[in-house]
Order: C-alpha cells, then sequence, then structure tokens
C-alpha cells in the first residue's frame, strides 16, 4: 500500500484541482442554485476515470449522480455514498474569504463544501486514480451514489434506492464523510439521527398594522412565541406527549463505544466560547446526551421588523423553522402527527405547521465484520486507535442504504472538529485531505482481498 | 370664514405640490435618511410664507425646524407641533406605488408620510397661505416646531423644550394630527400613551453551529422564547410584577368621552381581514381597551435561517423588539427596572435589554377651554359632532407640550381609519387634506377673536 499513499501526496494537487473545480459551483440545495452544473460535473469526473455514470432523475428533489467501475475483482463492490450540494453559505459577511472560490491560507483549505462533502468526493477519487496509475484498475469494483439534496433532508432517496435496488447493489458502504477527533483519531460513525424540519407559521391581520393596535389585534409573534414556548421547557425537556415513547435503550456495545471516545467538550467550549454545556454536562454524560438524545432545536425565526432602531409595528405574520433530531426508533411522521395533536391541545391550532424535510434514523451493528475491517485500514494509516461511533449526532439518509439495501455502512471522511461545516469559514487541513483519500485506498485493498 | 375655505379649495393645487416635495425626500428617521434635506426644505418652506425659521440641534437625535410669524393680533400664539421624520417603507413589495413619490389614485394621495406627518404640515400651510392671501396676515401668531426623530421615540425632546420653554411659549397647541373616524366624523384628540421600545438579545456560541449540537449547545432563540413567553400570558396579562400597579384610573369625563364615540371594531376587523379582536372585545370594551389599556407587543423577531427551504443551524443569537404602550401615570424608566427584575428572578439574566426608546404618557384635560373650541371650529368646518378622544391609542411626544409648556394640546388633522399608517400604501383623501386645512384656519380665527 505504500506505493498508493505516496502516489496520493505526490499528485495532491489534482485533488486540490478537483476541489477547486467542485467549489467554484455555489450548489446550494435550499436555493436549487447550480444543481445543473454540478451535477454534470462530477459526473464528468466520474466519466474521466473510466466510471460509466449517469445523472439519474429523483422524483422529488434534485438528480443523483451514478457511477460504476468495474474493478480487479468484480465479486466485490463497494458503493459510496456522497453529496455534491451544500448549506447556503450566509451570513456572508463572517466569511474571511469568497465561500466558493476555494482559499489555502496555512495549509487549510476554505471554501462553502470543501467539508461537506466535496472534499470526500476529491479524497475517494484521489484514491481510485492512485490504483489507477500504480496497478492499471481498482482492486473490487466500484460504484458512487451522489445526490444533490442532501443538505435539505434528501426528498424521496428513500423511495429513489428502494427502486433502484439492483443498480445500487453492492456488499458494503462507504458514506459521506466524516473526520478526525481533537486528538487526530479517525472516527468511524456507523449511524445517524433523523429529522424533522419544519416550518411554522402564525398569521394575524391580512396586513402589518400600526403598533398601538397591539391592544385589540392579534400579535402573530406572540402566538408564535407561546406555542413554541410549549413545545420545550428551560430544562429542555421535550414536552410533546409521547414524543420519547419510542426511544429504544442503547445496548451495550453503544454504550461501551461511547465509553471509550476522547472528552471534546473543553476543546469545543473553548472554540465556540462558552463556558459550559447545557445541563451542565461533560465526559461520558456529554457525549451519551450528544449522540443518543433526540433534540427539537430552533432554526430560524422571522416576524416584523429587524432593521436598526425602531418601528413601531404589529406584523402580519411570524414564522420559524423547527427541527427534531430523532433516534431509534422514532419516526419523522408519528412525530409530526404528535406535534400537530400537541398544538391543538394546547389551543395553537391556528399556528401552521408545514413539513419541509424528514428523515429515519439508523445504524449499523458495531459487530459487522466490515466495521472491523474499517478500523484496521484506519490503524494502518492514521497510527492512531480508531473512535467508533455508534450514531453521529447529525442526520443522513442512512437509512435506505442500512435498511433497504442491507449494506454496513461505515462513514469516514476528511473533517476535523473545526471545519466549521454549515457555518462561515467551512474548512479542511490539506493533511486530512490526503489522510482520508489513504483510509478509503487501504479499506478497498483490504475488502478486495479478504476471505468471505 | 367662507372665503378662507373657498381658497384653500381652489389652491389644492399648492397644497399637493408641497407634499410633493415632502414626501419625495425618505426621511427616515431609524435609518437616518434624507434627515438634513428634508429639514432644509421645510425650513424654506417656511420661510417662504414669512416665518422666522431656524433649524435647532437636539442634544439627541435629530434637528428640529423652528419658525416664528407674527400675527394681526400678538397677543396670542398658537403652536404647531409636528415631525418632519417618516416611518421605514418595508415591506417594500407590498406598495402599489413607489412609497417615496406621491401618487394619486381615486382622490387619494399615497406615499410613506403622506398623513404621518407631511400631509399636516401641508394643510396647515395651506391654512396660513389662505389668511395671507385674503387678509394679509394670519389672525395671530404661530409657532411651528417640527422634529425629526418622531418616529423613533422622539429622543431628548423632553430636555429641548424644557430649555427653549422661551422660544415655544405659546397659549395652546395644536398638535401632530389626527382624522376622521369612520363615520367621517372629525376626531380631537387630548392624549397620547407613553411608549418603551426595546431590543432584547440573547446570545449563545460565538458562531452559528451545525444544528445537531442542539442536544448540547444553548441555543438564544429558545432562552429569547421561554423569556418572552414569561412576560405575557394568552390571556394577554402582563406578568411583570407591579406593571399595571401606577395605572391611574380613567375619570368619568373620559368614560363619558369613550361611551360617545362611534363603534369601529367592525369596520377594522374588515378591513383587516379578521373575525374579531383579542379577547373577543367589541363596542365599548373595544374602545376602552384600544385607549386606556397599556400593551406590551413584540415588533419583530429574528434569528438564525430564514430563507427559503431548510438549513440546519444552531444560531448564534436571537433578538426581539418589544414594546409597550403606557397610561398614565406610568413610567417608561420604572416598567424597564421591572422588566429587568422579572428577567434576573425568571432566571434569564442572560438576555439582554436595551433601551432604544422611552416617552411618558400625557392628557390634556377635557374640560379646557381650548377643547371646547376646538370641537366648536370642527362643527363647523365637517358639519358633524366632532369626538373627543382622551387619549390615542398610540404614542407621541405630547408629555412636553402638556406638561412642561403647560399648554392645553388638540390633536387634528388629515387621516381617515383606512390610511394604512406605517404600513405600506399609507394614503389620505383629498379631501380630509383640504378639511384639515379648513378645520385649523377656524381654530386660528376664534382662537384671535376669543374673549378672554
Amino acid at each position: 500500500m505504500e506505493d498508493i499513499f505516496r502516489h496520493i501526496e505526490q499528485h495532491q494537487q489534482e485533488a486540490i484541482d478537483d476541489l477547486i473545480r467542485l467549489c467554484r459551483l455555489p450548489s446550494v440545495s435550499a436555493e436549487g442554485r447550480a444543481i445543473e452544473e454540478t451535477a454534470e460535473l462530477v459526473s464528468e469526473m466520474l466519466r474521466s476515470l473510466g466510471f460509466r455514470s449517469q445523472i439519474l432523475p429523483k422524483a422529488d428533489g434534485h438528480p443523483v449522480v451514478y457511477g460504476e467501475l468495474a474493478g480487479a475483482s468484480t465479486e466485490k463492490t463497494i458503493l459510496f455514498y456522497n453529496h455534491y450540494d451544500v448549506q447556503p453559505a450566509e451570513p456572508l459577511d463572517l466569511w474571511s474569504s469568497s465561500p466558493f472560490e476555494l482559499a489555502l491560507r496555512d495549509d487549510k483549505l476554505y471554501a462553502r463544501g470543501v467539508c461537506d462533502n466535496k472534499g470526500n468526493i476529491a479524497a475517494r477519487l484521489a484514491a481510485i486514480r492512485a490504483f489507477q496509475s500504480l496497478r492499471g484498475q481498482v482492486p473490487l469494483s466500484l460504484k458512487f451514489c451522489i445526490e444533490g439534496d442532501e443538505e435539505i433532508g434528501s426528498p424521496g432517496i428513500e423511495p429513489f434506492v428502494e427502486e433502484r435496488r439492483e443498480l445500487l447493489a453492492a456488499d458494503a458502504c462507504l458514506w459521506e464523510g466524516g473526520g478526525v477527533n481533537w486528538q487526530g483519531q479517525p472516527q468511524i460513525t456507523l449511524g445517524a439521527k433523523g429529522l424533522l424540519y419544519l416550518e411554522m407559521e402564525a398569521r394575524g391581520a391580512n396586513r402589518d398594522a400600526h403598533s398601538s393596535y397591539a391592544t385589540v389585534l392579534p400579535n402573530p409573534a406572540w402566538r408564535l412565541i407561546w406555542a413554541l414556548a410549549t413545545l420545550k421547557d428551560p430544562h429542555e425537556n421535550i414536552l410533546i406527549d409521547g414524543f420519547y415513547k419510542r426511544v429504544r435503550a442503547n445496548n451495550s456495545q453503544e454504550k461501551a463505544a461511547v465509553k471509550a471516545m476522547p472528552a471534546e467538550e473543553a476543546h469545543r467550549a473553548r472554540s465556540l466560547g462558552l463556558d459550559g454545556f447545557l445541563k451542565g454536562v461533560s465526559g461520558l454524560d456529554y457525549r451519551l446526551r450528544h449522540l443518543f438524545e433526540p433534540t427539537c432545536n430552533i432554526d430560524g425565526l422571522n416576524s416584523g421588523y429587524q432593521g436598526p432602531g425602531t418601528k413601531t409595528v404589529l406584523p402580519a405574520r411570524a414564522t420559524a423553522k423547527l427541527e427534531f433530531r430523532l433516534v431509534p426508533n422514532q419516526e419523522p411522521e408519528e412525530v409530526l402527527d404528535k406535534l400537530r395533536r400537541h398544538l391543538h391541545q394546547k389551543g395553537y391550532s391556528d399556528v401552521e405547521v408545514r413539513c419541509l424535510s424528514a428523515e429515519r434514523p439508523a445504524r449499523t451493528p458495531i459487530d459487522h465484520p466490515f466495521v472491523g475491517l474499517v478500523c484496521e485500514a484506519a490503524r494502518q494509516v492514521y497510527s492512531q486507535e480508531p473512535i467508533i461511533i455508534p450514531s453521529m449526532a447529525g442526520t443522513g439518509p442512512l437509512h435506505p442504504f442500512v435498511e433497504t439495501l442491507g449494506l454496513p455502512t461505515a462513514d469516514i471522511g476528511v473533517g476535523y472538529p473545526e471545519s466549521c461545516m454549515h457555518a462561515p469559514d467551512e474548512n479542511i487541513r490539506l493533511a486530512d485531505l490526503l489522510r482520508s483519500a489513504k483510509h478509503i485506498a487501504a479499506v478497498l485493498e483490504r475488502f478486495a482481498t479478504q476471505q468471505p
């Protein structure tokens, strides 16, 4: 493998060039920007490596870039799941450089999407190029499934995968992309939370009114605040009846894995300028809470006048972006039903709830042999003990790959704890890009030669 | 007086021309736009009618245009209070025509400020021009005090008036500008509520974070919502300890005046597309509540992502514009203290409160002779029984004129119930502009000749 690793290092500029091309396109799925161009570019990059690639429509949302490439062994196939879309770059004034132009500063690469998820596409292509250059071909068959809606909750990915079970059939899946922890240990993530992302809207009069009418006119901002305040209390208890009912207990392997994870909260608190965390958690409690607890988060609030100084106005509408992260075995549809019933019972039937995105939680069992193989490859590349994360705190469309395709699925990638994913100055370290490419290469090699 | 009234009608184009010039300048005090140009224009308009006019600095805020003009009798002086600043025009997309370009449609004039308050300046100048054209001079001495901060709470108007008691000395004050009700009856308003306009801000981490961290990171949007929800309950009770303590009982004359007012709520509900009002009030209850109750209103909410679709983000900050309307004898400083104590007691000391504006409530007693004179003049012009409003539901810097200068102060003007003050498509009816000019003229004439 050393020749492969050296090739990846010596050809780092090719990976950077891939990223320059990928990050230049502002493929913000929430705004539907540059989607077609980015899908075309990704498909073309796959074709240039010999993949047969197609851009497949998805019934709901943006197209998926599919690619397949036969390897030295065609008896085994690894499926890569990635996405070419990115989060919005706002607030733009907090970026140190233009978000859609790759910038290299202090051995770090900055751009919206450079970590989440374009850097991982680049790392995987770098590993493939190394095999092709040195061995003429990759060691086993590969498939890519690169979607364009991950950041808006992957609408329609479940039926898309269901309908293409044969096309996407594989033996294991390397998923989107994780990264190293504060100690530099590679993290191998096996699960994801589910998501229910809603917009809530309260309406009052048919137009903004002079605020002196607050005596008699309903104010939708108050209605929204009162309704939201019934959902979660200041002790972080989610108050929707039955919300926690389907949360399954975590098994001993999951808890042991979390226990083996190093403490990260001191680093994170410092980085975020905080003295501590919700409910004062630290150590194992912090990790158990972060990885295994469902959430109810406000992502946005919008009503009335928000400019400088004063405007005495009674707003005609108020909206909130409300998000739940769900853990096995919570179902987004069921939580939405319970929320609607809760609002009705509390007297807020007037507050409209629109579902913008829903995903189900999923986990690959820790004791699957593929997990051991990915860990072995990580030890070889990083010379550090890998960290198994039973479930990430975040969400991704893991469910169709784990459950519908039945694949053991591991998430490894180019990030590090200060990658600022979804935030201004998103970045990766160049060294992490190369290490992730090597890890991918090592997994491919081991999986190809592993005894069945 | 009939000659004066005819002159006002025949020269309506001059009043419209004044409004074209005044409304073209976007004198939004909240944004500090076009302030100097507008003050210069207003001062020049006064000078062109023979006023000695100066632009006086105010320690806090924008300059005040002052003007004085000797009349046939110099033994009596009426002081006009007006303002040349306007509310922001946003949301711009809801305007039918450009907000800073006077538009005439269906005998109505549309522009930001055409009612509040530039139309009233134009009406008063039209009355003055009529006297000057037909009689050579106005019947009594006049002063103008036209400020540039009314829409942001008139910062520093109290000390400004206090320091210029002699310059501003007069016998009565005609105030800013009211209008007719749905029935076309002229309304004479004698009081104003006080105001306390605040910005509340909750802060979390030093930057927006990925929303998966909602497990452990404090969310300032939640902090703000919980804090706000402690201030007022869904039954409209303001929950700040001692908030209602200084609210004085209304006297029998005040209640009788409100009883004499016609019902307006059916019109208003229809116009605003509502089925009813807070607490189901109607009739006398509606009016008593609207004119005499203090309020706690949310004028704006702002946090996190507000664009289309989803962005999974945990915001770094959340702000609200919060506003109290106060009634005699509530004091804004005391309410602010009580609010701060309330937040502290409820556990929300982390939510910062900034005072953006504070004004005290004031009322001229209904039985003052000047009130009777203004009513008589109204009967003459409108041929309708005038309506006395003991206090408007809104706020203005009435307190320094009523209390510091000791002037009986009546508020009459060009508006009507669908003037959309502070809202898109602000407008007045041309007929109301002329009637208000005549009413002003009739008050000047009567006050000049009234026996002391």
